[in-house]
């Protein structure tokens, strides 16, 4: 059995939707990857009640317990006189605590104040945890064979104590076995109908093996999970993997952690190829897309966004009678800006979109979420027409999706 | 007192850390809004005790139960069939909402399955809460003067929900005197300087008005709030507001909700203003905000994204020799790409970004997060060196608002 955590996020900005919490988003990411497993999750409000209520109901339930915020100096920041409270002892000076604090005064130049030396005063039962980049000390609590640890909300502050100190020490106390995931990144298919065609092979896995469906925006991830890693139990989701692959191979386009963007970025590296892009009802979103790939500039040359039909025809070459005739959302339009943007850009591949992403637009012929996406290499040039069914927002990432996953689909044929 | 909510998020895939979970921080941003209290948001597994324990514990201390994700068609969601057990029901075929699933199939011309018509049954004692562009239903329950809610984890499906339905039950339901908010909204000022500018007039707030700073990327908002929405109080309120303005007149970019990519569609849209941007290191992020205002197609002609430097000079005219001797981050090629993109492709106002997002590529002299703006229309062209000091992701959103607010102060000032 993996050891088991819960994630306590203490703070009223994240409480009332002012902060977003990515702390316990990367926390238990770095958990998970370590084999412990996460239980819960809890964001709750500075006040004393609630910070020791759930801590009881934490340490009851989970072997760790991991907390972040409320270290500041200020008197609404309650952790330390609660953790104190909860362990029936007394905030000390911590003298190794005092000098770093001093000593980050001393290097920008800052006076310190009461509210200040106050941050070097600890419970008296924890390990103080080293804090080289911040005034707030982290606390290491042992509790009957349990351990409860303290850490800062500042992000860079928390990573740096998870690191340095806590995971190696959680790692070395609680990792026997650890968890182990495998995922297949499916592209191009709904979860039902993936569901359905590999219903034999998920009814035939082996109890100790848990199958979930992640499903995001046009992609369905498929997890496989074990509670152990031992070199038999990999070997046999490899197994499992290579038995499901032939029903959904067309629909693979990469395993574990690799998103659709960089699996895109990896094919076009892979075959030495550089790509162009002519976006008009994605606006952009697609590029961004792209270029948030890290290493990008290495194969992505630039876009046009001819958002104007009058700049369709002015920029990319898109003849005006094709555009009375066939309007700018039509095969014949997306082919043109395909291959004209390859050729001005200079890139082996383009790729062109043109839809009505709504809400306005949308005629019976050509209704809102109708998008046509072209492709051009050297050697061809196709095009595809999508129907979504969602909002602007949604039609828009779909569209850029699908638009990366005809790069895929046209690039491996080659 | 205030209506009290806890929030509860169900899913592996946020538990493990490979979803981060914008949902919650979302509605406890809209619950604030309410006047509802959020005591805790808490996030589990999809495992049946789990499920059920926490309901329970949500129900005991709180008004208001939501709860989001575990609703897909797939044998791990569990959320349906734990709430008919929490509820000592079954679940039932809900015509409406299996009328709708069944719209939504025909629609996009797929087939339905054995699963996508179970997601049309829900527990007897629900109400169905009706989700127009997904397959699953939302449950209103009543139980003892308290309400659970549940809705699934996609986040437009939930927002749709919350906006429509939920929240104007939930207003209806817990809000006896209504809360009163007004927003004014201001950018290219930090929080604290803001503080300091205007500290007289806060420390003369009266008793029962309530003012919260709340930053966001390059941008705070502050919002006065009153427990009481009688025409008399909302008056006070303008007189207050007309009080501050003077004072921070040239940070506020508007009122309410109207966001910084709205407000500038809205300046363009009065003085029949044009817009094309030439953007690099933002790489279609800043074309994508813009494109994303509605009706954006009114005053947006289109934008050039030359990643590769080459492009700057092939497409948009910058001189090799500008390029060579000050390199693409600086004054001379923003001013150079705000003027060109301008005139080729024919707008009022060209706006340019240049500079280096991270995590490569800074350098002593333009080290990472150096980012050079540019602005160009008929009487004048300007450019502004920024420097961002955060990640590449975050940098490049601070350089889109950067560029918006560009394009409010130069075109104001004509």
């Amino acid at each position: 059995m993996p050891a088991k955590a819960i994630i306590i996020s203490i703070g009223d900005e994240i409480l009332y939707g002012q902060t977003l919490d990515t702390n316990s988003h990367w926390i238990s990411g770095e958990l998970d990857n370590l084999g412990v497993r996460v239980l819960k999750k809890v964001t709750i409000s500075d006040a004393r009640e609630t910070i020791l209520y759930n801590l009881q109901e934490a340490e009851k339930n989970a072997d760790i317990v991991l907390i972040t915020g409320g270290l500041g100096p200020t008197s609404d920041d309650l952790t330390k006189p609660c953790l104190a409270e909860y362990f029936g002892t007394q905030l000390v000076r911590n003298e190794e605590a005092f000098a770093n604090i001093k000593a980050i005064f001393e290097k920008a130049g800052w006076e310190m104040n009461e509210s200040n030396e106050q941050q070097a005063d600890l419970p008296a039962n924890c390990t103080a945890i080293k804090n080289p980049i911040g005034t707030a000390s982290g606390m290491w609590f042992d509790s009957n064979d349990k351990v409860i640890v303290s850490m800062p909300g500042v992000p860079f502050e928390m990573k740096h104590m998870m690191k340095e100190t806590v995971l190696p020490r959680l790692k070395k106390q609680f990792v026997e076995d650890g968890i182990y995931h495998r995922m297949i990144r499916t592209i191009g298919i709904g979860e039902s109908k993936l569901a359905e065609i590999i219903k034999d092979w998920e009814n035939k896995l082996p109890e100790e093996i848990k199958l979930a469906y992640l499903p995001t925006l046009g992609a369905v991830k498929l997890r496989l999970t074990t509670d152990n890693d031992s070199a038999q139990t990999k070997k046999q989701i490899q197994n499992l993997i290579d038995q499901v692959l032939p029903l959904i191979e067309k629909y693979v386009y990469g395993f574990d952690d690799e998103e659709v963007p960089e699996a895109i970025g990896r094919i076009l590296r892979e075959k030495s190829q550089t790509l162009a892009i002519a976006e008009s009802c994605t606006g952009g979103y697609l590029s961004h897309v792209v270029t948030s790939v890290p290493g990008s500039s290495g194969w992505f040359r630039g876009s046009m966004i001819p958002y104007s039909n009058d700049l369709k025809r002015d920029l990319l070459a898109v003849d005006q009678k094709i555009l009375d005739a066939e309007g700018a959302v039509s095969e014949a339009v997306v082919l043109a800006l395909a291959e004209n943007i390859r050729k001005s850009l200079k890139a082996d591949v383009g790729i062109s979109v043109s839809g009505i992403a709504g809400p306005d637009g949308g005629s019976e012929e050509k209704p809102v979420g109708t998008v046509w996406i072209g492709y051009s290499d050297k050697n061809k040039s196709v095009a595809k027409k999508f129907r979504f069914i969602r909002n602007r927002e949604i039609n828009i990432k779909y569209s850029a999706i699908a638009a990366l996953n005809m790069i895929r689909i046209n690039l491996d044929k080659d």
